[in-house]
């Protein structure tokens, strides 16, 4: 018994971001199955499945650090000095995020914390919900003779306003996909407006492949009223861009506005 | 054995598009595996690794679709007719493409054949090399102070052209990623140069994730000599942004231009 403790005692420190995907948990990847495998601890976020934390040994360490908007139940700096303590204490720390955790999921900042203590660290990417989500909808972010480019925006920036590069995505003929920013779509689709794009497609979806997915299809000009009539909220992405007209709900407004355009 | 023959007969045509990831093996997902498993052909691209291919039964056909830049063994309407002929045939049709489906992959082509035919059809997305690629390098796509949006264009349109949203890109504050652009890097330095970045980080990533990766690590104005002497050659993306001077290998061109300013 003595042998084991002393085991436990010499494990060595170590890290792994792992993107869990967006929600179904059979979307993480085979390396982070075997990275949570071998975890001794697993700190997870709010929007990670809960089955995937049945993947990590019966003996390991699971710890819930999700903060969603207004629950900041645990802040960033909370998180890496729990990371850290773990790892020095325990070994093999997991830290489980949703989505990717580069693509607005303050990974780098964990990396960093990481380094600073010198306790290595490996990235493993996870399906981001910006590309994933739209495509088993089965809208692409890119379609030749539609779209040659995809770019994706933060809703909700650290100062809780909507970034500037929002502004410029909504000049040009990238595909926009906006994470976060469900709370602000009457503003975002504002922006699109005064661009001169009241006709442009658009799709939101909430919760992308989970049992809880919805989905609301339209143009600028009218999804804020569809998605308040479909009661979407939060968490949500929305898509902007031809893209979306390739999805079946869009056939109708199509057609609607043809008409139109003839009479 | 008559019995079999007819149950083969009499199998539900349909097809899966599944997102293989950038390369490793173990960056494919659970659900693709599951795909996979239940596979009476797979159809496979040039960038997929061959070792997901045993995750298929024994009794599957296998069939290489692959076309790289110059070697166009199997147009996309062959492969389209390919995959229709297969899933009418066989059953079930696993339609393994690098990456995935839908980030420059004509993805949405292929599902729209099989909706002509009537033919159901899945995707499962797969880890983009766009945002998982620099990832696993440790290089966010997004990261607080330094990017609040990152934007992926292809460096090879359908007209061999650079596409115009890469012009509109690089007078962003987006990350910008390009794919499937190596070949035209020197030209597409110049149209950061042309918007006053010369001194913009910048990293080439050459076969992300497997064993071959190489990586260059510069600034818009050296990048093409350093990717000339490290030989980084096709499949390699470039990644544009204040996010590449987190990478290690920046710490040193950062050193070098602080001296440069002090003089």
């Amino acid at each position: 018994m003595i042998a084991t403790s002393t085991n436990k005692n010499i494990k060595e420190p170590r890290i792994t971001l792992v993107g869990a995907g967006p929600g179904d948990a059979d979307l993480i990847t085979l390396k982070s199955v075997k990275a949570l495998q071998t975890a001794d601890v697993v700190l997870y976020d709010a929007l990670v499945n809960d089955e995937l934390l049945e993947l990590a040994p019966a003996h390991a360490t699971k710890v819930y650090v999700g903060k969603r908007s207004g629950d900041h139940s645990y802040s960033q700096d909370a998180v890496n000095k729990l990371m850290i303590d773990y790892a020095i204490n325990y070994g093999h720390v997991v830290r489980l995020k949703g989505g990717d955790p580069f693509v607005f999921g303050r990974g780098f900042e964990e990396l960093d914390y990481a380094a600073s203590y010198n306790i290595p660290a490996e990235v493993i990417p996870g399906i981001s919900s910006s590309i994933g989500v739209p495509g088993m909808q089965h809208i692409p972010v890119t379609h030749r003779g539609l779209s040659e480019s995809f770019w994706v925006v933060t809703g909700t920036t650290s100062s809780h306003q909507i970034s500037p590069d929002l502004y410029q995505a909504a000049k040009t003929n990238a595909t926009v996909v906006v994470l976060m920013g469900i709370h602000k779509l009457a503003e975002i689709t504002k922006i699109f407006k005064s661009e001169g794009k009241s006709k442009l497609p658009v799709a939101v979806i909430q919760s992308g492949s989970t049992k809880d997915e919805k989905v609301a299809v339209g143009v600028v000009d009218t999804i804020v009223e569809i998605v308040e009539e479909k009661k979407i909220t939060s968490p949500a992405l929305i898509i902007f861009g031809e893209v979306v007209s390739l999805h079946p709900q869009f056939a109708p407004i199509k057609e609607f506005y043809d008409i139109i355009a003839q009479e």
